[in-house]
């Protein structure tokens, strides 16, 4: 990893845990695999962002390796099918790495059903009472209908957060049957109902070429005028050009944490129409939210080292339909 | 109450179950007390924002009145102590009422611990990636201190919303004791004590002659740097002047939804601060949440007519130490 992600992830508090359990250089952090003294030996890799693919090449070099440990989110970047065919052990902090995403989404849902952003740039602009009923009708979080794309961690952890709230859940997944949605909370429905009857639809569908612009210009039609569409998936979830036209035309309201782009163009509308949210990708981990997944990454090693099987264990068949 | 708010309380279909337990002209909608045919005949007002004081003149033409259904929070603006000697029963949908408001309060701490309005606001300035982590260092919702001034309806839903996050959560209340805190998922303190370690404070103590400025110069000035201070409660409770060099000063960070006054003068610093987010008193029951307090009042109709007590009854003691 990183020398930056490194010194956020692991303060000394972390290496010394760390040190109690594994045969460890605290000094040694390795950006990519030549950086390693002695790799021969090394049984096991704690990765995060940065770490370079773990191919047949990386793989022909550390004979001793049984486990990765990656203390971040996906592990797509690096581990490879020669990983799987090897019969590596693999762990995610991903289940820790959903929880801030979860969260931003919930607060999220909350203030776009509330027009709250609309709301205080309206009262900045007049800088007097509106009648914000006459603005904004049947506005509010009371019995809206919110629909999760995506049975993911992060969708997961969506549903359960909004629980509390009065709110009629939808889940549309392709890989769930209606009972394990129930369980959820959810009541699972097809994408294209889900977006024609949704007060707030939230993404959290992986990456995959099969959810490349699954939200193509005829889906985006089908939401409700006024409806909010949140993304703190991926941009690639959503057709750009056709975000941006139903966005510009005030339709729809959007909360937007990744697009595509990464960064729009200076010129998008996108930053700076009254209905858009847009932030720079920061619902993920970021700043003390990064001491989660290394509490995440720490219980792993332990449990590697006292025999257990890893708590957040990663498969090939798994990893074919997630992020 | 007034015409307005009755419309958006009393659609048909509420009309329509009142007058299955009530004799009532369901098109009767009184914004004084002349305007109600047979006055001497009425056993229970149904009131809501705008309803006059029931003062002994009013007390005096309404001899078989037994009960007071607010359909709204606070019930001081109507109920006077005439009420409480005349002997009469007063329920209150506050409950309901404190629902959006605690809502939107735990959407504000969480996106106030991760900046999400700044962020916005800078990536709409600069269309470019910043250093989040370097703008704002340890910044997140992981293991923050968020403090809850007021073990009030909406101060005790916001501890129990807070619940499935991370935070070490404080109360400061002058009426609580350790155990019925700890009860609530709080820890007791000090008010001085939870400014001087809290990331956020959120208030949501009553408008009473104490709480006055309750966060005068001084309080504000044991915040931390960095801490948000959240006020969905009266903008009484904090001196709008020393919260206005605060927040100028960029040292603290604000979510305001009241203030005092209600509206602030077109050239305050308040409407353009990056760190502060202000809204218009939007936090409580407003557009389709109006629908939870009419749920509440009539289920407190249903309960009298059924001969049972109200679920939310207001008393004269109580009331003394409640919004």
């Amino acid at each position: 990893m990183g020398r930056r992600h490194h010194d956020a992830l692991f303060p000394p508090a972390a290496i010394q845990r760390l040190t109690r359990h594994v045969d460890i250089d605290p000094r040694l952090v390795a950006e990519d695999f030549d950086r390693i003294p002695d790799l021969a030996a090394v049984e096991l890799l704690i990765t995060s962002w940065g770490c370079p693919p773990l191919d047949d090449a990386a793989l022909a070099r550390m004979p001793a390796l049984r486990a990765v440990v990656h203390a971040a989110g996906s592990v797509k970047h690096h581990v490879t099918d020669a990983c799987w065919d090897r019969g590596l052990l693999v762990s995610t902090a991903a289940a820790a790495n959903a929880v801030p995403v979860a969260e931003y989404t919930v607060a999220a849902v909350l203030f776009a059903n509330k027009r709250v952003v609309e709301i205080s740039g309206l009262y900045r602009e007049h800088r007097a009472a509106l009648d914000w009923a006459t603005h904004f009708p049947g506005f509010g979080n009371y019995r809206r209908t919110v629909g999760v794309v995506g049975a993911s961690l992060v969708g997961r952890r969506v549903l359960e957060l909004l629980r509390p709230f009065d709110f009629d859940l939808l889940l549309a997944d392709p890989h769930l049957d209606p009972s394990r949605a129930e369980a959820l909370g959810a009541r699972l429905v097809d994408l294209d109902e889900m977006l024609a009857v949704s007060d707030v639809v939230s993404l959290h569908a992986p990456a995959l070429p099969e959810t490349h612009h699954l939200l193509d210009a005829r889906r985006l039609s089908l939401l409700r005028d006024g409806a909010t569409l949140v993304n703190t998936g991926r941009g690639s979830l959503i057709d750009p050009e056709a975000l941006t036209a139903e966005a510009s035309s005030g339709r729809i309201h959007a909360v937007l944490d990744v697009t595509d782009p990464e960064v729009p163009p200076p010129t998008s509308p996108l930053y700076s129409l009254p209905n858009v949210l847009l932030t720079p990708h920061i619902a993920g981990s970021l700043g003390g939210e990064l001491l989660r997944i290394t509490g995440s990454a720490l219980d792993e090693v332990e449990r590697y080292c006292g025999g257990l099987e890893f708590a957040h264990p990663v498969t090939r068949e798994a990893l074919a339909i997630s992020a």
